[in-house]
């Protein structure tokens, strides 16, 4: 099984990486674009079969190592080999 | 509209960060861990309505900008409002 993590900097956090993106694509001639923010996708190889033991993992992972919960959010998305 | 772009690194190539990742989730007692890799996701307002014009901006964007073609893949979502 794959887990997929979203990991983005919450509303109201500054995230001067993505400003730095939306303003390099407006140099770069692209017109219409709002607000870019950037966060961390971080996949990863499971072993477990059970999904819901799966889930409960890749939770507990998310809050003690691949999110900073002060300022980050995280969703988890599941995908079957 | 809202886009967003996930980019992560092509198959073979080496991703250390993915690595230091899962070795630390393993010292972290987690098991039946596989590989572990660590791409972007770059979540972009867009003002464009045409669902067309607006995904060819971001091929565009990702081509140019958001990518580094030669070592990375790039997926493009979208979300409406």
């Amino acid at each position: 099984m794959k887990a997929r993590v979203h990991v983005s900097l919450k509303t109201g956090v500054l995230d001067p990486q993505g400003k730095a993106i939306g303003l390099t694509l407006a140099n770069l001639g692209f017109t219409g674009l709002g607000e870019v923010r950037q966060g961390k996708l971080i996949e990863l190889e499971l072993t477990e079969d059970d999904a819901e033991a799966a889930r409960k993992s890749v939770e507990e992972m998310c809050e003690k190592l691949l999110a900073n919960t002060v300022i980050e959010n995280y969703a988890i998305e599941f995908e079957d080999d």
